[in-house]
């Protein structure tokens, strides 16, 4: 069976032994995704972040904490995969350095010089041989000329275009974008509902069955 | 029925409206206390920050997500009062700027000033006119000094030593100690065990019955 790998959740970048940066996805889309790719006859897999949101059991599961091993993780499955959906939220920045030691109050500031995490998406359509691939865009305007530039430069086939408040939120509004900036469709609902509209979007627009694979 | 306040869970401190500072505290402690403390007969208020753990039913339950909003809550209730657990893992640290707009990548460095967030336990010291308080000590390599030496610098009463291993699990290794440094007890096991072990610590060193409260 063809094979969707579906990155989903957050990751974390750590300061110290304690403390990271993060942001509050929950993965409760990609396990959406996954469930509907499942749904449509896929074979799932999933790199997810430390989320706690279950995953359907049909899927494999690979857990992540870093962009970077979300990154490593996904370049090592991405061969045997046809599409990718893209809907993780991995931490653009990293603490240029770790401390092994917790960081402790000292009545002053603190610096953290942060450095740029792996783009995930750019080294999965570097690297594609067959592979469609579709990328989220979290817009906090909901702009589509920043998701379509985002498009442009990662080089994906697709960008689905969101706002905050689908973070660890049930319902979500989405809108999918090509590259020319034309709206192949918007929907509004439970993340269920519209993971599987989704699904049924990016199969039309590949014009594909499974198995087929873009070439 | 005297009261007893738990910070419980950890604080976000956001750089932009999707990414913040945090650590992976789950809250399972401040469940497992509050049931304790329900079951021992108290009252008892839980300040949360943003966790999925249930608090039981009998428990009041306030959720912030900052840790200024911690503090205040916390300095809100205290008077009604008569012990504190203080078991939140509340961020020390936050961002100097918050930008509006989610940060975007640049392709260089980002360098990010954080502040020293307000000290809540030391705090509710300050505040006091009754309660017994009680913090908690993560130390990355289990030190008593550290602990003590932070049990006297927030002027509480006891404190529970932990290491990071405690951080989103089951189980849990704690060790009470108290400002002359003598260890009072140390505990393994699931935090349920461990929380019911603590409040009877809590009991027989504070030396009171539910209502009498420290004077």
């Amino acid at each position: 069976m063809p094979r969707i790998l579906i990155t989903s959740g957050p990751t974390r970048e750590y300061l110290d032994p304690v403390r990271f940066l993060s942001n509050a996805s929950s993965g409760q889309m990609g396990a959406a995704l996954a469930e509907a790719a499942l749904g449509e006859g896929y074979d799932v897999t999933v790199v997810s972040g430390p989320v706690p949101v279950p995953y359907p059991q049909g899927a494999e599961v690979i857990r992540v904490v870093t962009t970077e091993e979300m990154a490593e993780a996904s370049q090592a499955v991405f061969p045997s995969c046809d599409g990718v959906i893209a809907a993780a939220a991995p931490c653009d920045f990293r603490p240029k350095v770790f401390s092994p030691e917790k960081i402790r109050r000292s009545g002053g500031q603190l610096v953290l010089e942060l450095i740029e995490t792996p783009d995930i998406v750019a080294s999965l359509v570097a690297q594609r041989t067959h592979q469609w691939i579709v990328a989220f865009a979290l817009e906090t305007d909901l702009s589509r000329e920043a998701a379509v530039a985002k498009l442009r430069r990662k080089g994906c086939d697709l960008i689905v275009l969101n706002g905050p408040s689908a973070i660890n939120s049930a319902e979500t509004a989405v809108e999918v974008l090509d590259p020319s900036g034309d709206v192949l469709g918007s929907r509004t609902g439970p993340k269920r509902e519209v993971a599987r509209w989704l699904l049924k979007v990016f199969r039309t627009y590949f014009d594909r069955s499974p198995g087929a694979g873009v070439s």
